[in-house]
């Protein structure tokens, strides 16, 4: 189910994920609503009508604004679509080492994809899933996003490192810093638990730990805007070298 | 009220904020309440037994962890505070355009702080205010930034203008990247509405909209990790001018 307007504008629009129906709440009658609706009718996307609290017993804890689109379940996929799609020295995935809350793993999923992320690898056990609240955190990001959902994260790290990934975690302690490592090449970044940071035997996997460099007196910073802050250095990098390339030419 | 471990923590070991007493919920005697109970012994702070039912019912829908801290209202400072005490052309504010969500604002304030931000400024009305909830978002960082809430942002932007600082305003539709933006001045940086972006009376008072270029199909952030992605970039640029000041030097 995604909720929220911007989440089924995104499904009606973007139509990566099929929509089997859309539930409106009884008497919602707004411009957005009349515009998605529309859309809808246009796809022959079925509307049914529910009373408000209805969707809000489906939803619980969630703001759905009246509105939810029902789409097929979400389909993980596997660990070889992200090694094998990648641009050569470009390529940027993402692991989660057992990220909890499902409000940073909707930011972070929105993030990545901003940035133009090539995929996110999560662990099945002790890690937020792509649930309701995800892909509404998400803002409708996760539909352009490959999700590879796997039994052993330090496995996954091995298998991408054989397949010439660079395996970088990020932590608070890292020895080497986020503007002068050097980003231009085929890479992994780890994000820890937003408790207990990077598990050993993902820390131990690692070809480098990166940090961010604190310029005050807080010590860390919500793991999703530490993402967005290193996947920003990443991309102003590539790009800077990019535009050195055209220059030398 | 501070809810939870890291945030009393803060509080008993940071003593910015006056502590009243400690409440703790009954049978909780963990080895991190001790540590921090401890700490409470030695500086005379009263510690009281309550039960874990009454403190879920004064903070609802906030996991406070068995301990809150109960400290003296929550002051904020004169806008002239923040003009006053700036390090030249390096002077930083955050000023936050109509914030709604208690996340994103605890967010903003710990990652403000993270990069050394000198202050934040929020208007009185339809904004999210200092609340527990902010307070426990920002994981005990509050405390380390001056804030000044203003009845009119625009009045206090017209202010800090004629106080020589550059109005920065930021927006998916920005005219100027944020890498390309030279940071080196003293700046107040607007961050506008989870929804609706910068406000009219706002952005007209703007000397530039920056944005952050995006890289993928997701069209934006979190505006809290927006927040981070810009001040990462203003912190790298000041370091590196910096370190040419040295090597020229």
């Amino acid at each position: 189910m995604i909720p929220g307007f911007h989440g089924v504008r995104e499904a009606v629009t973007g139509g990566q994920a099929p929509i089997r129906e859309i539930w409106v709440a009884e008497g919602k009658k707004t411009l957005r609503t009349g515009e998605i609706l529309q859309m809808a009718k246009e796809k022959n996307i079925p509307v049914i009508i529910k009373k408000n609290e209805e969707l809000s017993q489906l939803l619980p804890d969630i703001s759905h604004q009246g509105i939810v689109a029902l789409v097929e379940g979400f389909s993980y996929c596997e660990l070889s679509r992200l090694t094998d799609t990648r641009p050569k020295n470009q390529a940027l995935l993402i692991a989660l080492d057992h990220i909890t809350d499902e409000g940073n793993m909707g930011a972070i999923i929105r993030t990545a994809v901003f940035f133009g992320a090539n995929g996110l690898i999560i662990p099945k056990d002790r890690s937020a899933g792509i649930t309701a609240n995800v892909v509404k955190r998400s803002s409708g990001a996760w539909m352009h996003l490959p999700i590879a959902r796997v039994v052993n994260l330090g496995r996954a790290l091995d298998t991408l490192n054989k397949n010439g990934f660079w395996i970088i975690g990020t932590s608070g302690e890292g020895r080497e810093s986020i503007y002068n490592f050097d980003w231009n090449r085929d890479v992994v970044l780890v994000l820890g638990n937003e408790q207990k940071g990077l598990s050993q035997s993902v820390g131990k996997r690692c070809h480098e730990i990166v940090g961010i460099p604190v310029s005050g007196p807080a010590e860390s910073l919500n793991v999703s805007v530490a993402c967005g802050v290193i996947l920003s250095e990443v991309t102003r990098q590539r790009k800077a070298g990019k535009l050195e390339d055209i220059e030398n030419d």
